[in-house]
């Protein structure tokens, strides 16, 4: 199977920010293992800050990839465009979060995607976007 | 008159995207006939899935044209910047919808632009466009 | 096509009410030119500012007609009743407004009837009812 | 000064509806008694249960008589329509109510006229009206 | 005994109106039918699409009929004036809904006349009409 | 027709508790007078203070009787697991209370069981049950 | 009778602040003709800008005067303490406003004092006061 | 590892309960096939409807296993108590729902249990159970 | 007098659960010291996780006893049902908790109980139970 | 140990005021009591209406006492400042009501101050004071 | 320029309360140094815990100075009253706080006072009224 | 110091847009006039369109620039990625405003990046800009 992982804005600070939080790993060592531990699919990665560049992606791939696992960080609470492009789409996104947003700031707890994506992964660190591509078979 | 119509996120999946809502056609196809419809204006088309380059394009055109039709799609319900370039340029700015939001989720019924724009006109299909263009004489 | 223009509460008024706001032209006259500019379609002008004969219009010709343009008022924004009228009907019915409501206060941004009805076209002036004329064919 | 006395929704059944609130006087007896006591005043006095009727009164004397004193009723709570009336004739509306509202049911506590009229005198009885009669000088 | 049905706005056209939800039977011909089969009652029925109507009605059989069984349709959730009338008058008045108001719009969740009601029966079909005579004795 | 009444919590109380809302009548004696007026039916009760076993007796009963007249008490406003249950069986479940709750405190005017019954019965005293035995036919 | 007017914050400043809504007279001026005027009533006037010397006057004359005319400027829509002063004392409250505070900013529309009071009479500029003396009889 | 699933309210009815939703499959059959897809782990299952039991069965075995999968039905929405008693145990807890709870009704887009779980993982059918196991290691 | 200590859900962890909150003693241990403390009073001791539970015990318990204190735990803020109960029974019962629960989450803020309790004592740590007790005289 | 008992606006009404709620008892009666009954503790008192004044007396005392006891009444549903006072002293802070104010008047449900205080007691009559007291060891 | 702060409650503590957000130096200390820095300007610095006081001292300076730098602490979230006598005076006024009021608790991210101040300053320590006075020139 | 400047939205337009808000010189002019007045700082400045790139430059100079002067226009009140790139760099971020946005729309009055700032400005026009510059020292 073809599988995208889409990170949001500032994933790509992973490792430096917060890592209390977040973790001291970059995403792109973790990336790396993670391909070589899911031989069988096909791994992609793509990271943007601009929320229409996500869009963009979401369109570009959502018609010929197999599934989508969607960390939009901050978007995640925002973006209705975003969940629009969800679901135009239709390979199925799954919503991770490597912390759990539920125990954290009041914001934070109301997702606008969920509702559109396949299913919801969160809380489990890094180990999050592993559950998800493990979903897809 | 110089009209210039702008769409926003997703819009450029139009005849792909939820056609039960959207309908089939794609809007390139459908600004062919609308131009040659109406003769006596000059119409010009912009799409971007990119808040700042909607905000950019208001900001570029905003001085020059006579009107501008302008479909945000999500980030009419949730982007101050763009009803701040709105109010901020000259030209008059018609909102538009092809479906009606308020038949849809509770979260499309507000619009942050409509109190920016001149005038709304929703739920007309592909035809809130034309009936846009007609508004301004 | 038929079509019947439903005024509601205060629109008697017009042409004597807040001028800045909805402008010096009585409805009367101004129906007298925008029957004559659509030779093609017959058209029908009624007014009431009671809520329950507005009801009862939509009732009398909502399944004879082929359009409705609904401009409610003041009850646009509180009349459940209306919009079950709206729906019970069978004619498409066009919500239009004079002004733009969501220019003006809080309270008349919340429309209970735009969800029933097939499209809203606003702030257009008294041309709101010609466009709506338009987007019947 | 010529000035109109405008009750609305169930003021008729006064003497009759729970006196324990409203009092056992009838307002046909009292409008007697009130206009005796101006007779440098020339009062009117009317009384319907359809918002619209009141609507379409304000609209018939707003323009000539010099004040009109408006007990809405429930309508006081829930008409945007009779506010936009208020608003659109010249006559100022002073807004009255037999008992003090603000001590009743939490869905009394909000007028939606109030803000329309010039002045608001309530919890005073029938003697609200009279108060209001002086109020015009 | 004697037992008032009034019917409110849109009520008129059952059979007529959203089958699916409200029936295809005319009122008429059920009341018709619920007559005979209370032979013990006097029953009488009234309807308007007008809220003021209804408070006149009510006004004027509320001190005299032993029972009153009332659907107001959509005025159940926007009427002070209604509600203010049922707590003025001695006849107990029973609110009936043919559907189940809870299953529907969130904006039909909320009464305003219930609190003011003795009873309240809904969900049931037009047999809410025949529980509602029923539970007079 | 095999009918279940289940009785939620301190409805044992009955007769006991504030008999000024509730009446001085025990249900048990109730029941014994109510089973013997429907003869034609076969009527069972069962109460608990325990959401779960109230959840219990819905699965039990719910694939096999006719009807079930549910009167939730104080879980009515709180218990999302018994509206789940509700919707998972096949039996209709009407709900029942012998006070009005919308003519008491603000918290018990909504129903979290409501959307999910096929009627609701309120404000009867114990009459309400036999109104809704008399549902069934 | 006795009648005590208690002026609260800023209202010291009259005749100075914001002219183009309170006016350009001076309280104290006013005072001296509304006292000239009701010679049969023998009225006193107090001001303080501190908020529980308001209280203090309440509850020293609270039980000795005839009525209470209060107008507690700001503090009307901020203070429970000042409310259960008014619900504590003997004679009855009145609460007065210049300006009509419905149609200023959203945060004036709710006070705390209206339902401690026994009547409201707002918007007639000083004159309120002077139809608050009359009130009294 | 040692690894306790708890499922809540109607979740014993999964295969015949709305099979749309939850699907067609016994859990007590998936467990069977859970269990020897996972012969490394210690994997128990418990069921109940009542919220208290399922505070029981946390505190009986919180404090020994080494990880707790909770489904916990309708009371994820609704129970402080199951919330406070996940933070009071040691083992850490997976919320897990076979649905996509933020794709279904409003009140079922907040979770009072989440903020207090390590992780979340929901709408991928009863692989979700799958899916949290593997979190573990 | 006798009087009932009844503890909620999560309390029999006391000792154990989140110690820095609530102490590390036991609250068996602890009641043994307070009946010593109190030999002039007969006191007793109940707990359950089971809201149902708790309701049953108030009942048995709440006509013979002279007074009870009530830890509800979690159901303090969502127990409509106990709150009945308190209601329903016939001594008077103190809301008694070991935190303060307003300097802790929101959702802990709200009680649905204390406004049927007698009165409410919290913040002491264990000896808000002996502060309860010799409210009893 | 030393003891000062802070009380605020109206309590110096005490025995005047509303004694249906409050009693009968004047303040200063009960605090000769209540120090004949504590010999063992130091205990002072305070009143007075201003919210500021409460505020100095709180840092005069609040770094010398062993404990204040404070019944701020109606600013304790409205005071941020003395809530920041309370946070700002070293002496801890009990809050206590004579009344209970969760079973009177919605407004009087939060409390501004109980985050900040040791702990809260309330409902007990002027027993409130002395259990206060005793809680001081 | 003659430059007048203001302090509200509790800054007479500064240096004692809370030194992890307020800092451990006292305001007079800070105004002295403060003072030097600006030979050019005339300070003068006054603090009271009264709002009636702070309103007070408004109206005596606010005709005459050049500026007013006010820190109301707890009064910035709660009073209308101080509001208003800044919209009542000549001379502007610069809010500002030594903490960052929006990195604290939610209810001190609104302040009643901002909109009436020309302009507002935070989260700068005691700096934060350095830079309030180059505001002035 | 290296002090960035950061505009967003709109700021480009700035001597064109709402001349009466903002002024009308463009930031251009003024940014070199500032970068006079400070010659012991190093002043750079950036401004765009797009919420995107915005989170790109915090992150390109975050880590090494002494502190960032924000201006997010209409992101400071939607952004919650912004918000998190604040709080994910190093250097300290002042969020400033050439107007008052609190003197402004309802929704200008909550800023998302406020609480992860270290300071606010706002409402000195240009100077906010200065004030914030002077604030490093």
């Amino acid at each position: 199977m073809k599988i995208l992982i889409i990170n949001g804005p500032n994933l790509n600070l992973l490792g430096t920010r917060e890592p209390q939080i977040y973790g001291s790993h970059s995403f792109d060592k973790y990336f790396e293992i993670l391909s070589q531990n899911f031989p069988q699919h096909q791994l992609e990665y793509y990271q943007s800050n601009v929320e229409g560049e996500i869009i963009n992606k979401l369109h570009e791939t959502g018609f010929s990839v197999d599934g989508i696992i969607l960390n939009a960080g901050g978007y995640t609470h925002t973006s209705v465009a975003i969940a629009d492009a969800i679901a135009a789409i239709k390979a199925p996104v799954i919503e991770v979060h490597i912390s759990n947003p539920y125990a954290r700031e009041e914001y934070r707890h109301k997702s606008l995607l969920a509702g559109k994506c396949a299913g919801l992964i969160c809380g489990f660190g890094l180990k999050s976007y592993e559950l998800a591509v493990m979903s897809f078979g």
